[in-house]
């Protein structure tokens, strides 16, 4: 697929099947990918991307099939090697990330986020959107993540204590902004999943237009607040729910 | 604007902050529109809708100021004539919808979604994308909505009924595919709103990913089903929630 690169990036269609990321923006919209509505805006200058670990969900594979009739550059993201969604895309990059055993996927959506990150990068080398600087920068951080992960699973006994602190509460709201909306999506989504806790993920900005009325010491909410571009405004967010 | 019509559509980006109709998606976008990610995307090709009902939301007049630097293309669908907005956006769809008395918003919120409705079949026809007759048929459909809602109305002896039966539920599920997504969505934000019940809305394609391990007894389910191309997959839906 070397030389469709630099024409590509008109639309980028994410497939996700499997994890809640995106469920409600761009995994919506490739569950119903295979209408007349969606196929309208794919053409040859189109790079479809189809998220799948195993690559053989049959959603994503049917959905696949149907969109690959408007001719448009395909790729994979798969964690499973000689799966029918990889043998079936016209690149694939494997994640590597061994069999995935739980329920909630963990390894293999970290796996496909590193994916995504550095084929977002790449793609902004290929247009110069990005200098060589700040590409040395992001794949430092991207490395420094097992570190991370390290750390946090260092801290088990805070977050046990925590967990039997709200193991008894029946909802949970999750809050993000801007990237970390669908970080707060997945939050939610894994917290259904194990926990059979009623969780929803909401975007902060939207908070005042309605939920914030649900807030009450009933309600517990996990803030995704990472030291981005909306720190602030997310600050903004948590005071007016400790005000409640 | 009418210039400009031809050309324009390459990226159409809502604005809504009174509702949560696309708060996850579009909605999200827009109140991070200032940051630099979501700018690059805009040029003279792109229309930028703003969606207000008041025309003076602070939060969506200082997105439209920062993206007018862009040069694109600018709309408004608002209901306050002569309002900021309006004034501020190159043309105005006017909703006409009278003052917006309810907390949560049903009037403006209509007559917004017909604005878009009809805006779109106008883009449509520009494009060749849709005959006469097609138009026709689209345009007595929407005249038919108020005859609709007085069927809906004239039921309000059972809707009190199933709201006895449901009052007392913490939980509820709003269930959506496609175009009934976004439907979904602003049912559970009403129900939040009004009623206190921690409703979340649901893409019916996801369920199967997470959400269906939370349906019990204790939460009940709504489901948006008109008989559109997703008809047979909510049923299926239903089905499996019927099941659990």
């Amino acid at each position: 697929m070397e030389d469709n690169k630099k024409n590509v990036v008109v639309i980028l269609l994410i497939l996700i099947f499997s994890t809640s990321f995106c469920s409600h923006t761009s995994g919506e919209q490739a569950n119903e990918a295979k209408s007349e509505e969606n196929l309208i805006i794919l053409d040859k200058k189109a790079l479809v991307i189809v998220i799948s670990q195993s690559g053989e969900t049959a959603d994503s594979l049917a959905a696949l099939r149907i969109i690959k009739e408007k001719k448009p550059l395909t790729l994979s993201i798969c964690n499973a090697v000689n799966s029918s969604i990889a043998r079936e895309t016209d690149g694939v990059l494997y994640t590597h990330a061994g069999p995935e055993i739980g329920v909630a996927a963990t390894k293999t959506y970290s796996a496909q986020m590193v994916a995504l990150a550095l084929l977002a990068m790449h793609l902004a080398q290929i247009k110069g959107r990005i200098d060589e600087k700040a590409s040395l920068a992001l794949i430092e951080e991207l490395g420094r993540i097992p570190h991370k992960m390290e750390i946090i699973l260092n801290q088990a006994k805070s977050i046990e204590d925590l967990a039997s602190k709200f193991v008894s509460f029946s909802h949970f709201l999750y809050l993000g902004r801007g990237v970390s909306f669908p970080v707060a999506l997945e939050g939610a989504l894994k917290l259904k999943e194990i926990s059979y806790i009623h969780a929803e993920a909401y975007p902060g900005g939207e908070m005042k237009h309605g939920p914030i009325a649900l807030i009450d010491k009933n309600m517990p909410t996990m803030a995704i607040v990472p030291r981005d571009r909306v720190y602030e405004k997310m600050l903004s967010n948590i005071s007016e729910i400790k005000a409640r």
